[in-house]
């Protein structure tokens, strides 16, 4: 193989993972879009809006079809090695967490569907705060990838703890409303169950950030993880409303 | 190359692949006797073996993490292409799909510590059958994978509504009897979530099945979805439970 065809192919080959982290980080564009969109829907009680977001979805499970497709196709075609090989694997990884992250806006964008049917419920206001911390995780851990930090990737993950707390505290929040009143019953249950997306959200971020420090030192990023979300072990007995 | 080398080189791969389907094989198991030993813990009330479901867990962590290197050594050793490509792609995917299903069996564990801290609800006793169908799901799943019988993979997929369907009256029956007694909303929101916990393991299994449909045939299973989880858009009222 003579220095100008090797010089192609490197030159093919750095395109087309470049394509591939333009497909990520516009899969990534919509899916904090659509967090902020989720959020602005619940605020105004727009229901006819928040089918939209919920149609809106398709456009970042069409971007992750396309990126297992390049995947695919750059494996078969290039055979990358080493650091090239898990630059191909993490772009399907993050792909595949930024895909899960877009169903749970979307879900926020459903659930606020059913919120409208009923009077609103304070804890919703607390909504867009524990959205805005995702969502901040979201586009600094994009950041990070886009520029192969590995450290700034490590920063974003050891963020999730406070989301967590966040979360924690909308969940108690929201069973007190619970046992106050009856009819809060059924909204407070799909406030907590979008609080419960957000979260979620925040734990597909530092699945993001371990596939970048993976990606970027070939080592796990797998120190003991401090776990605020204490939700599963709760218990708030009636008499704590008082 | 002569023919000898190539068998031989057939032959690795052969063996590399089925060394990469037993372990998850393996995980398979492991993740169907988790969702049973959950159910069992909580039937019994026992708080000290649902943390032993919680430690087992780690068990599928570590199968994952060494199917993943299993996959990266052999794209870099084998480049396989095609069919033994997607067979590669597919295991991969996989495995973290059963990882994810035993996440959701060690949080069933986990949440059913907080319920034993309460006075039990009558909701709880519907969550084994929820569980059972997911469970008989996943085991017919990971025999079409063995056996790479894409139509069998499809009546899976096609089952998840049944799943669905009992998951949206479970749910129901939990926000009556929030309703009921305000005592019940702590236990009842715990139901909630590990209802959900197990329509999930559902919606990973169909992903399994999708990835097995794909593997056989190279095509997406992509027929518009019947979806039978409501809940997300559901009301219920207080005077509904009268």
């Amino acid at each position: 193989m003579n220095s100008t065809h090797s010089e192609h192919i490197l030159r093919s080959y750095d395109q087309e993972l470049g394509r591939l982290k333009g497909e990520i980080a516009r899969m990534g564009e919509i899916a904090v879009a659509q967090i902020a969109a989720a959020m602005d829907v619940i605020e105004r009680r727009d229901s006819r809006a928040a089918e939209r977001v919920i149609a809106n979805d398709d456009a970042i499970d069409q971007l992750e079809a396309s990126v297992s497709n390049d995947v695919l196709m750059l494996l078969a075609k290039r055979q990358p090695m080493a650091r090239d090989l898990r630059e191909v694997m993490a772009a399907l990884r993050i792909a595949s967490d930024i895909e899960r992250i877009g169903d749970y806006a979307a879900n926020l964008a459903k659930r606020s569907i059913a919120l409208n049917l009923t009077a609103a419920i304070p804890p919703v206001h607390n909504l867009p705060t524990l959205a805005e911390a995702a969502s901040e995780m979201l586009t600094d851990v994009l950041k990070a990838y886009r520029v192969s930090d590995e450290k700034m990737a490590r920063t974003v993950w050891d963020r999730d703890v406070d989301l967590d707390s966040l979360y924690t505290s909308l969940f108690r929040e929201s069973l007190t409303y619970m046992m106050e009143d009856a009819r809060n019953i059924t909204p407070a249950t799909h406030v907590l169950f979008m609080a419960k997306n957000i979260e979620r959200i925040g734990d597909h971020v530092t699945n993001i950030a371990e596939n970048i420090w993976f990606l970027v030192t070939g080592q796990s990023l797998d120190t003991p993880r401090r776990k605020a979300d204490l939700t599963s072990r709760m218990e708030v007995r009636p008499n704590d409303t008082q």
